[in-house]
């Protein structure tokens, strides 16, 4: 993405972060993280996040949805030893939309972005409000979405090999690049 | 520790998850972890503590010192095929003086509870403030203290194992019992 959208994109997750009274350091507050999923679309598909640690045995991020922006379907699979990523998601400000597979949910409250229905699956919903959890084991396709508000989340897991993700939608490349 | 004791302590507990705009379920409220180590003097011994999720990979807990209150010195050690617990703590309110094994510090800021300094080793200090964290490794021996306006802290760890946490002190027991 182009530098003004990731500088724009950093400053509003900024804002999130200071509604959810969640504290940063200048570092972080620098080097927060903007993924646009190669999509160019980050109103509607994206996710920011500050990454507090990532060892060989523990990860914690903090995410910021921003309304309405949806963070694509995908999975966290095995590869050699690595039994995949598990990840526990706290909402901590507005709510979140969370589709995970299971039973269908028949009224889902959020849609796909429009013109990538195709790689969403009408999962089962959960729908997370500030101190509600979920755990997502791997394997296990999901999808999630901010409501009007917003959303802060608050992500305790496994290592994040994030290179490794798989994405339902093949145009997806999730490691951002920034173009100055 | 004593019913009345106990639910002054969750009381207080949750006067500082407010201050820290920690969201909590009306679930995690009622079942706060009042830790006194079985020494009968939480004003300066002690820890208050809500396990967000802790399954066989991952753990995340909000923690709560009181004022001048200390977790003793311990260390998580390996046992079986498990390499001991692993931890990130990240403050999120107050001030806290973190002990790990390491060079000493020369003018430590925190002292021991009176009474139990010969349970306390003056290890290399780190002062943490909303926002600054640090990860221990396993077989670290470790202590902390809050400042005079108490701490929220945050620990994302590998899975906790509390009844195995080896103390220098050999009178405390980790898991508290409440007597009604």
């Amino acid at each position: 993405m182009k530098r003004e959208v990731y500088e724009q994109a950093r400053a509003r997750t900024l804002e999130f972060f200071e509604k959810a009274h969640i504290v940063l350091t200048e570092t972080e507050k620098a080097n927060v993280e903007v993924a646009d999923f190669g999509l160019n679309d980050l109103e509607n598909t994206g996710l920011q996040l500050v990454t507090y640690v990532n060892t060989d045995r523990v990860c914690a991020k903090e995410m910021v949805l921003f309304p309405g922006q949806t963070c694509p379907e995908h999975e966290h699979v095995p590869f050699g030893n690595w039994e995949g990523k598990e990840e526990t998601f706290r909402c901590r400000y507005g709510t979140v939309y969370l589709y995970v597979s299971g039973e269908p949910s028949p009224t889902p409250k959020a849609q796909p972005p429009k013109g990538s229905e195709q790689y969403y699956t009408v999962f089962h919903e959960i729908v997370l409000h500030p101190g509600e959890q979920y755990i997502i084991y791997p394997c296990t396709k999901h999808w999630f979405q901010a409501g009007p508000q917003g959303a802060v989340v608050s992500e305790f897991s496994t290592t994040s090999h994030d290179e490794f993700d798989q994405f339902t939608d093949p145009n997806i490349q999730r490691l951002p690049t920034i173009e100055d």
